[in-house]
């Protein structure tokens, strides 16, 4: 067992799964740019070879958009399967015990930015599918159309102005995506629903410049007190969202959809263990499995104002900035909950400074599959087969939000099954996939391949 | 007029000026303690070559403290003048017009970190006191004893360490400071106060890693918003301060305090001119002047969390950390005043994180000088003759806890006169001091050193 996991590791497969991590392929860097270009070619010849016709489309200052085709007969449904080569910035940078983008194996894991999500993923998917071409020829497989993007991360700008221009290319029957998680213990995983999300950044600007805190203190406004104001008045102190309107339409989960997303949700005491304290976010006085599955989020993803680094420096800062980001849920309306956000924003404006909202990003909205279609029951069966204990259907509090899009524009349904794990610390420093994991996409890509 | 300007600029002790202005003498930064030891150096040098005797005294890992001793007659008092060289740190550096630590001219200001607070104000009075010695030998002139340190703006920890193991050398009977600003117009100012200062860094964690917003979105806490609650706690919505036991004790202004503080006092048409936002900090029922020279503050100089570049990143931060200084009057006691600070901290630290409060420095009291003592008489007599309109008495928000400390350690009685204006932007970007407040500084010098 042993000598067959060393022998992956010298396997030119394996070679090629670290070629494609060492590209810094950060979509959201302009300076990366060229990475995600070279990220892009890089795959779109390893599709060419393994015989798709494939193409780049760029646009203006975006990483390229992956077109691939491998053509199939008109008796099998056709397939399009949607991965994102761009990763998050590995930032904070000295948190990582081995460089980012030089992947490193231990433990029989893979240690890079992206070696998971959705590098890792797709890149094992795409193999899966490298195998079952080898046994099937054209008149005997379904037509697979790929889509690979690099903006994933940062709301899929360039893709989601792109897709209502392609409807014909990207017509599909089942939507495949490799980019969520399986459950504890890697069994496997449905997704039947995602969270939509929106973002955005919050400016206070108060004094004309950073001022001395004895000189003007008591006098002069302060931003980053003003900005901890303004933050805190997004939430009750019970931790529900104090904004108005925001929740308004919201679509609660079925008994059977909260009866199956508990089977599969981790317990308090599992998500204690995993980030290492008290997993109490959102509203108190709701379970787990809803504050994270079927209820939205407002959540700050970063706030900085004034002086940070050591010791002192005694000033009033002039300007704050927050990033917020909010996840939705079935019912609300992206552009309705940015603009219920805006409004209380600017209602709670701190005295004596100017507000700005800028960088909105995302209006994807979340959605819930529904249960019992034919395309899960296939699913149910194929993963059945690769693992005894079955899939659970998971409702996941993440995102993908050009999912949205690309199920309304190709008309396919979407399957997203996905071999994740929390201890994979995707986002996060010292992000990893196993070799199991690994293994694993690669088996469910060609097995579904294989059933549809 | 403009003639002789112009040949200031051309003099020796302007260059000299520059060349102190070139040290980036940035106190509280390890990596400039090399800087400072040099800037303290070249300050010795040129304190030898106008008859000082000058030892620099350096305790580890802190900028050197420059002791000089100028030797007078018995028959007059013994004068004891304490200034300090380091600077402010320069950032943001990207607002700067011109670099920080090379010194440029432009309308008659010289223009770099450190032209005024406190490199300027010090040097300038150093030239007077030349000029002073120049005219008086050792028979017809006073003792003059100078301290300059290096860690003024980071809480002076050096020399309040050395300071009580030198209690005869530093023995005095005034204590000359100029590090302070004159009123409105440059008329000069006496101050009759000065707050004192703690500050200290608050840290929060909560999950042991930045988390992903949508996997852990409602189940993990945000660090981000924890500090933002945290912050938000320490001021009642009315800009009162809601720290139990911290404004305990408070002794309120007299009459006469309160009406000649109002003389000098900006209007707040004038303080928005200056800061370019309404002057709304503070307690909002109470007037500009109690709020500036009577009452302590609580301000959050700095925080920081999270992700704050360009675009988005959508994480659940995992620690929040932030720079607070409090400034204190009469009546308080520092460490009572921290201590009230801290546990109110622990009382509302937010559910599920952990609180660490650490870097405290500062621990100076605020004062209040008698008025009418036979020391304020004389210098607004002096004043007087510079300046026909004559000295207003100030009662500083800002601090200089070393003088505290010096205040009792030397017995002197403290003469704080000071040339800064609104418009020399110390501590923030493109500080600035004017031809003519450098002239009056050294005129100042000379003069009192003449009265006393």
């Amino acid at each position: 067992m042993k000598e067959e996991k060393n022998d992956w590791q010298k396997s030119s497969e394996f070679a090629e799964y670290c070629e494609l991590l060492k590209f810094e392929s950060i979509g959201v860097n302009r300076q990366n740019l060229r990475s995600c270009a070279a990220c892009a070619t890089w795959l779109k010849k390893w599709l060419e070879k393994i015989g798709a016709k494939a193409e780049l489309v760029t646009e203006a200052f975006s990483p390229p958009i992956l077109l691939a085709e491998i053509e199939g007969s008109l008796d099998y449904p056709t397939v399009l399967f949607y991965g994102h080569y761009d990763v998050q910035p590995p930032d904070p940078l000295d948190e990582w015990l081995t460089p980012a983008f030089s992947p490193t194996v231990k433990d029989e894991r893979v240690y890079a930015r992206g070696a998971q999500d959705d590098k890792g993923q797709l890149f094992a998917f795409l193999c899966g599918v490298r195998e079952f071409l080898e046994e099937r020829d054209r008149s005997n497989r379904p037509t697979i159309k790929i889509v690979l993007e690099g903006q994933e991360e940062s709301g899929s700008e360039a893709l989601a102005v792109l897709a209502p221009k392609m409807r014909s290319r990207l017509a599909a029957d089942v939507m495949l995506v490799c980019d969520s998680s399986a459950a504890a213990g890697l069994r496997p995983a449905i997704e039947a629903g995602l969270r939509g999300i929106n973002h955005f950044t919050v400016k206070l600007t108060a004094a004309s410049r950073d001022l001395h805190s004895g000189e003007y203190g008591g006098i002069a406004p302060n931003a980053a007190e003003g900005m901890a104001r303004l933050i805190s008045s997004l939430h009750a102190p019970d931790g529900s969202i104090a904004v108005k309107g925001f929740c308004d339409g919201i679509e609660s989960p079925s008994a059977e959809e909260l009866n199956l997303a508990q089977l599969s949700a981790p317990t308090a005491e599992e998500y204690e263990n995993d980030i290492g304290c008290e997993p109490c976010g959102g509203q108190w006085n709701k379970s787990i499995v809803m504050r994270n599955s079927f209820e939205p989020t407002i959540e700050i993803n970063g706030i900085h104002s004034g002086y940070g680094a050591e010791g002192s420096k005694t000033v009033i800062p002039c300007e704050a900035i927050a990033k917020i980001s909010t996840r939705l849920v079935p019912g609300q309306n992206p552009k309705a909950a940015f603009e219920a956000v805006k409004a209380h924003l600017e209602e709670h404006c701190p005295k004596g400074m100017k507000l700005e909202v800028s960088e909105l990003t995302g209006l994807a909205s979340g959605f819930r599959l529904p249960l019992n279609s034919p395309l899960f029951c296939l699913a149910e069966e194929v993963l059945r087969e690769m693992d005894p204990r079955g899939a659970v259907y998971h409702w996941n509090g993440a995102s993908i939000p050009i999912v949205s899009t690309l199920r309304e524009i190709s008309g396919a349904a979407p399957l997203l099954v996905g071999w994740g794990q929390s201890e994979d610390r995707i986002h996060s420093p010292n992000e990893s996939f196993s070799f199991i994991q690994f293994a694993k996409a690669k088996e469910w890509a060609k097995r579904i391949l294989k059933a549809l």
